[in-house]
């Protein structure tokens, strides 16, 4: 019986790359798993825990068997990863990532491998969770998630048709979507909270040094803030990397705080009243969303 | 044996009234617990989950045998409140409250009831959830958190020790506090984080309507938003009582996020950086001091 996908090259065995490797695995749709990165540790545990088969260091030796590479490292580092490729991949090997905002992924791609551009299938699984290493990976984390893929005018179709299935093997729903319409999305999505649980958590430590202010916290602080636990390296580059859109969002919703706290200066009862409504029926309709799809 | 309160009046039965009546029957420091509000199946279902003994919709009639009055209504409801009290308290019956603002449930407690005075004891238990009525009440939602109490210079010991010894049969760790300190604490920890979270997914919403974007929020996405499913009418209520702390807070920390913006669209990679790292060190900080305490 065919797989769909014979030798996979995963560059970064953390929670993303892992839990395609063991997605894959678990569906029966990889024959063998190659990993990639820099800490020994990491790759060994990896080895240990049966997500990939064998790993190297030399990003050019663990894309030359491979007829699918999944990069999924800091946005950071994907232009270095592509250039140790590229004189490396099979002809017929389609390359795809895992990047959370997408241009700068692209601009990378075609910079240091133009000459592999039709098979670079740009893409972004909308999931995640707050922890990192592949001992964070699990099969299941891309079950009922959506997979965001930006293939460009010249992407081949079989290319993305391959991507497209791989994921839909591990369980997820496969979205197309325009490359500057996926990071408008996200900037508002998810770039944007994360700035704003960041910025609020280290405001608070800020003020914490002379007032000790954490430990009246209630209960909803935790959650609120669970995403400023997120990795630093990764949010440093994804900011960098969707600079436009994030940063005209930040300005943008940073004008409707301050028009926001000129209504309650002004004790605008009934503007506050229809705020707080709009949001909580558009928060409890999103929940009602989620637990309907499983 | 002596019990701490004879008979408690709550006023307003919803999860902090409520959560309190059960956490004192649970210690056995109550004998008898009249309810007040204005729902009457909300007060009936008190009555049958054992909540309550009885209620009356009359706040006069509620208080009149008490020794203890505890107020839990959205803070611009408690004027009313105190005003419908006033005349009708023993003397030597004790009164506090559950507001999450205090220098205003202060002003409003004169403003009504001035030769009680000496017997309010301005409080404020830092637990809840986004759940609303009676129902939603447990006897342990105090267990391990923090009351703040921010009695003031007139204000009699004898009244502030039974609050405290109150809440602590309860399981509630007491601090007290000065009234402006406790309303810019909260501005920061809790009023301000709702502000953002109702904000967000305001903007979203709005967003929403011709770009359908809430399907690619990520799972970070549904715990950051959590509060924004609390009650629309005792936020509004919460704003205009603290809106001198909270907008001002709100007008500063619109500037730190235009700042960070302004980082960003430099990709000034190291600011970035060292502001996530701390942020991340504070978040973890923080949670493990929960855990430690239980």
């Amino acid at each position: 019986m065919s797989r769909l996908v014979g030798t996979l090259a995963v560059i970064g065995v953390g929670l993303i790359g892992g839990s395609l490797a063991r997605a894959l695995r678990q569906a029966g749709q990889v024959e063998r798993v190659i990993g990639c990165g820099r800490g020994r540790e990491n790759l060994e545990r990896a080895v240990e825990l049966g997500v990939i088969d064998s790993y190297t260091h030399d990003v050019g030796e663990a894309v030359r068997e491979a007829d699918m590479v999944f990069v999924a490292v800091p946005l950071g580092a994907m232009l270095g990863v592509f250039e140790a490729m590229c004189g490396n991949l099979r002809d017929d090997a389609v390359v795809t990532d895992g990047g959370s905002a997408k241009a700068s992924v692209i601009a990378d791609f075609r910079a240091a491998c133009g000459k592999h551009a039709a098979r670079f299938v740009p893409g972004h699984p909308i999931a995640g969770t707050e922890h990192n290493g592949v001992e964070a990976s699990f099969a299941a984390l891309y079950r009922n998630r959506r997979v965001i893929l930006t293939p460009e005018a010249d992407t081949q179709k079989e290319a993305s048709e391959r991507v497209a299935a791989m994921w839909q093997a591990c369980g997820a729903e496969v979205v197309m979507m325009g490359v500057q319409r996926h990071d408008q999305v996200l900037a508002a999505t998810s770039h944007l909270p994360h700035m704003l649980a960041f910025g609020l958590v280290d405001a608070l430590a800020r003020m914490d040094e002379h007032d000790d202010i954490f430990r009246f916290a209630a209960g909803g602080f935790r959650d609120f803030t669970r995403i400023a636990s997120s990795n630093p390296v990764m949010w440093r580059d994804i900011c960098i990397a969707n600079r436009e859109a994030l940063s005209r969002m930040m300005h943008g919703f940073a004008d409707e705080m301050k028009d926001l706290a000129s209504s309650i200066e002004a004790a605008d009862a009934e503007h506050l009243l229809a705020i707080f409504e709009r949001a909580k029926a558009a928060r409890d309709a999103y929940v009602d969303g989620i637990d309907d799809s499983g």
